[in-house]
């Protein structure tokens, strides 16, 4: 694929976001030319080695990308792992870079090395854009870090009322599709393991321990006061989609809202964004899946006291490549849904 | 299938816990004769219209059944249609009436009629022996209320959490199979509504409301003080099976105990029970489908003052009709495993 | 939706068939209002009850439509009732009308009355033209009938095939999701029933008796000789797809082409056309579903004598509406895969 | 596990065939101690490592196991490595060996060799009883050849029939869960790859070419004249279960029988035996999941000119382990069905 428009890299190519953004950006009307690197595939046609995409790229070596010509670049690497392509890649001059890892997505580099390991280019931590545009909006900086699939979900869903209440406590129950352990063969992730089954998993030492935790918290806290979180995900059988169901208690148990008011400050905080709604009735994952929308809804449970908050995403579009293309649209100045009129 | 043993009869034997209840009673050791009516399939060999159940029994009429013969009638028919029929047995002379509907769970008529409506024998509720147990021991009278499908789960993993500590908020998040939906065909049970997908249900109005609530607070509370509880309830794309994700808060966070000392509580408390087990692993559902067991964990999310418990069961087996067979076994003096030894 | 452009009538808007071509044509570029029948649903948003389509529009009673003013109607109701409706938009003089039913599939009028029924509008079969343009081009006239899921695939497969070689024996093993049996629930569309099972259907008084039989081989039989066709279809645990393998044995069995031969076939026939394609590798569902692509492949069994071909769609994409978008799409002079750009 | 009873050891017991034969044994009433060798786990609790299985074993190494002391061995290895493990196990004095891989199936070295590579230990192939005892009685020897799972289904649908009839072509549709292609994880077995899909395999250079292939040949030609055969198998998104769709034509199509024929020739060459059902009903898969049966069916397409017959199993069950354990009970002279009662 050659002609005008933009020169976009693919870092990755070969994982679950990294075939997704090759369908995704194949489609792009102001996408030029594609490459996409990939460690394992280099040589091979992307079609023969994933047939679901009809794409006439090969897939060539990291290598043999010219960074410096690159208006975009997409790195869906591993977390550690990511850092150092990101920062050569800004060092050749590649335009943007949306990174789909954890590297850049914690500003604080203590918290970070605790719960990733030590940061290898913690100078560009406070470079980094996070990547949900209808809290954070476009990114103005090169760098963009994409968000994480949960917290994703969960900053939609929590970010309008920790704006506006007390909260004292939250847990968050993750439901996920299998893609969202990515596309590595692992007996977790065998069709005979996964099928007719729902394991919880991100469980250490008997306490939830899943890294997408201190993500929530300290995004969350860029909006308002948010008391530790309770995450545990669990794994389900299906192939993508993630629902949220979370259960939220206020300091004042008094101030407990209606349902219509929370509705209302999501119609609020999200007018104008493309792939954002709230409704009155529970979102399903099926509501989603296939494309890049997020849906949100909330009850109240005034017996017990408590606020519930439903969101569901598909965890490779809007949890992952979705995202990252939107937010390319909107670092370029294109409306945000170029190329993902389809996903709305 | 005639001859020496227990005569039993099975009202409702077509729906998903009468078809188990054929499966399990025509391999029980005790069982000499059954009879299973069905309303709708009534004439008809029970292997045509099941061909997964290899028996010789055809289904008869309701009324065909010689009532004051059976040692034991199962009865699983919807909600206020049931307690009429356990009521006419128990008139008959049925030895023991095992009822699988909600009829006869709640003590409290007055509750009962604000979840249910008006309780057609409210009479008979004080006779119920609620059927779990590993809790509540065996039935002495000649009624049992089998318990609903997530109250088991939630009750077992809770029943010796509230009778050590005081809790102050409990959420319950619950995962179904779709035969805890019934057999009934319905757009929500359609196949292609189902797959690839998560529904969150039981919410009236932006409230959650489905009615094993009271259930599990009522029967929890004979065991110890309990708050309000929330239950969230989901539709998951597996056929059979249940994990209930538990966040429970204490009223002093100083309490929060050790994940041992939770597990060391299970393990004194259900010693001696054959189908209920806990692990330091969470428990999945396949750990448990097509099973009478009962798997319990937990967790504690120290950071937030939280601790978690973890149940899960074969909705159709430990959750309906195993248990049913379980409480028939127990009130008749046999070892609680006849006829289950292949489901432990 | 309003404004330039085509002006679209969908009848039967709520089925499957229904409710994909309301996604596909809402993101049409030629299409400028569209007006959806639902004799279930008409006064309901089509949002709330299909939350996955994020669409304006309402559905309306079926007579609320003008059927004069509109350029295109697609109808999408069962066979024998779609007839009538056809011919009364014809004479409303709607100007292309796509029956996606199988009422004008077949010319001959007394293979229609054998295998369905009698027609209520013989007349009219004359003048449909069958639309699988790959093999017998654009539409010329203003009715189309839009081909069976399970024959489009399996005379995309075939033709080449039958036009080249003398054919002595096919049978036809055919494998589709549950969509292809419509959106009624029914016992055996129930999630329970159909899911971790296989079921073969179309069988009567112990012989196959499906009723695409008679439509592939009339159809073939406008391209070269074929015998009678052993059709068997099963029913399979995914939501959309179907395969067909197709056992094919010739008059001459030593005219048992090369694969190579029947993959260059495919290659000269197709040519120029966007959504089929022949691949070395076996297709497989997940290289078809969501996409309005057809994949085909060969085999040769040189020890047995047989020719293998393979063949995968989406019914509810390439095999019914995707396919009825593409027809309208040819029959008006548009390009065969405008509004389906990202299905291909 | 010890006590009275049979020394039972199980080589390969953490596989999926070896998993089963845990369970089976574990509840089997003549067997009284178990030994369990698998190299992975060796050392591990059986039930930390496969939590579904309730037992008290312990992996051990297989160098472990005292192989003169067994009363009977089960082999779950690969082919070519169970060769070697069975002779030795033969002359350390093991009193019954049933092996479950192809290693001796096939009497013809020959076609081993062709097949699958040169046989280790060609001198037992004579000794070998093929297991398959509704066809071929019990064991009379020490060593018992089981069966591969596709050969079970398609020689107890073929072989009455070849026995009466001269059959001049036969194409076998056969389709098979993921647990049929083993435990080891891999791309092909990956839940995204293998949900929502159905893949072709066993195809080489473009012509099918399963292993399967000349075992059900070389097993019918034992029982009759039999042509080449067609094998195309394909993986199904379900975890157990096999169906075969047999397309049968005849060398004189005027001998096409009657499909009461075809039953009746099943009920009188099964009679007797507790596993192998023959109904008027096409089987499905969830007729014979987690069962030993097997359960057969035919149709005529008389146009056509085609016998059809239909064949389901459980791969792991009547398919591998539970007709190894039916073939240990009739080589020891127990009931067929000992420990295998739940399971008819």
């Amino acid at each position: 694929m050659l002609g005008m428009g933009l020169r976009v890299g693919i870092y990755g190519g070969s994982g679950y976001a990294g075939s997704e953004l090759v369908r995704l950006l194949s489609g792009h009307p102001e996408v030029g030319g594609m490459e996409v690197a990939s460690r394992g595939f280099a040589g091979r046609d992307i079609t023969e080695v994933y047939p679901h995409l009809a794409v006439e790229e090969t897939f060539v070596e990291p290598g043999q990308v010219d960074a410096s010509g690159l208006d975009v670049a997409f790195v869906a690497y591993p977390h550690m792992e990511s850092a150092g392509v990101v920062r050569d890649l800004l060092e050749a001059g590649t335009g943007l870079v949306v990174d789909l890892s954890a590297d850049f997505r914690l500003v604080d580099v203590a918290l970070y090395n605790e719960w990733y390991g030590e940061h290898p280019v913690p100078e560009l931590l406070k470079e980094a854009h996070y990547g949900l545009p209808e809290v954070f909006g476009a990114a103005e900086g090169r760098l963009v870090a994409n968000p994480g699939c949960y917290p994703t979900a969960a900053v939609l869903a929590l970010a309008p009322v920790v704006k506006r209440l007390k909260v004292s406590s939250v847990a968050i129950n993750a439901l996920s599709g299998v893609s969202g352990a990515g596309a590595k063969p692992s007996p977790k992730t065998h069709f005979v393991s996964a099928n007719e089954n729902v394991s919880p998993y991100g469980l250490a030492d008997g306490s939830p321990r899943h890294r997408h935790t201190p993500e929530i918290e300290a995004v969350l806290g860029r909006v308002g006061e948010v008391p530790e979180i309770t995450f545990v995900p669990h794994l389900l059988p299906i192939s993508r989609g993630e629902l949220e169901t979370i259960y939220v208690q206020l300091e004042d148990p008094g101030e407990l809202p209606e349902v219509e008011d929370v509705l209302g400050w999501y119609e609020e905080d999200y007018e104008g964004w493309a792939f954002v709604e709230a409704r009155a009735e529970a979102p399903q994952i099926s509501h989603v899946a296939n494309t890049n929308r997020a849906r949100l809804s909330a009850a109240v449970d005034r017996r017990a006291g408590k606020l519930l908050l439903f969101a569901a995403v598909d965890n490779l579009l809007k949890g992952a490549s979705g995202a990252a293309v939107q937010n390319m649209n909107l670092a370029l100045g294109y409306p945000e849904d170029a190329g993902l009129e389809h996903l709305k």
